[in-house]
């Protein structure tokens, strides 16, 4: 998994149905250690995340996972907001 | 999932029969803060999406679940085409 | 998916069993606007594609579903020869 | 498989269910030959390493293998501590 | 796939019990045409390939396929030993 920030949200009127219903967060991972920006990229919210919160991603086929609909065409998901990581 | 524009076509005559009638789209990944262009690669398209379009793709098994056919070998699907992505 | 040239071939006499009869053909992945050469990586041939073909490669668990015998272990497969990609 | 270090832990008390009783570990990669630190990431604990223990880790949908649940949305599990690694 | 070369084995007394048995190599992966050293990583040897030999490695789900136990939490398994590699 990794560790990033969500920025901002994403909006998709036309979409696959199985996404009707996500919410779309962009999400700018970060070194565990130096806390430096990485890449960035889009994950569905599955814990109530908000915009500023330090989140735990999970990317792949693992992200289905934690939605509602497994079915989903979804790669990437927040699944944790993150009180402390502690080197 | 991440973000980008469709750029061109992909034609390819002999293919395997499961990719029949697939759309394969150039799209070139962007930065979502910074719209620089990153690497680009190949997709199909699910939405009906246009060149031009700034799209979501989703990327590895998990695209197989936008496709009409699941069993098609294809990694990755345009699942929407975004209005507005807002940091 | 992403676009390459099929550059040479590769030769196992020992390998797993379920690899047997595979083609195993280096790919040179391309950019797809520039027509760069970028990483080569070794793809199994599902298409009847030769050495300097332009062809259409997928990857991960979604290349199986281009093979015969989808329990082969096997990560990359090309699934079509490309006949013109225009951006 | 990857070489690294568990450097730190990461605390999340809003979380998905099913990580529930997780023990996420930051873990810095190493390079196997030269230990040069590389990227750095969170995975779960499956053999209870302790920070600065030297483990293999997993990634991917077969990192879901070394879990108890097997359903929980993981993509990076510690899945052994290394004694040695000898080039 | 991608081409490798066994420099070494990596021994660890602590780990999952569906490791137990498995062969643990390092392997370097090289530029098919160059030769040049890229990345390495650790795989699971399933061809009896010894420290020197180069080799097919498959990574991801796909490498499970691989294994006699196809539940173990394995993303990179040894399929092949390379003859020739040509280009």
């Amino acid at each position: 998994m990794m560790i990033g920030r969500v920025i901002g949200n994403v909006w998709a009127t036309r979409k696959k149905d199985s996404l009707s219903g996500s919410k779309l967060m962009i999400v700018q991972r970060l070194d565990a250690v130096s806390g430096e920006s990485l890449e960035n990229f889009v994950a569905v919210d599955c814990v109530g995340s908000g915009i500023g919160e330090k989140v735990l991603v999970t990317v792949g086929s693992s992200a289905r996972k934690a939605l509602e609909n497994t079915e989903a065409p979804v790669d990437a998901a927040i699944v944790g907001i993150i009180d402390e990581a502690k080197d």
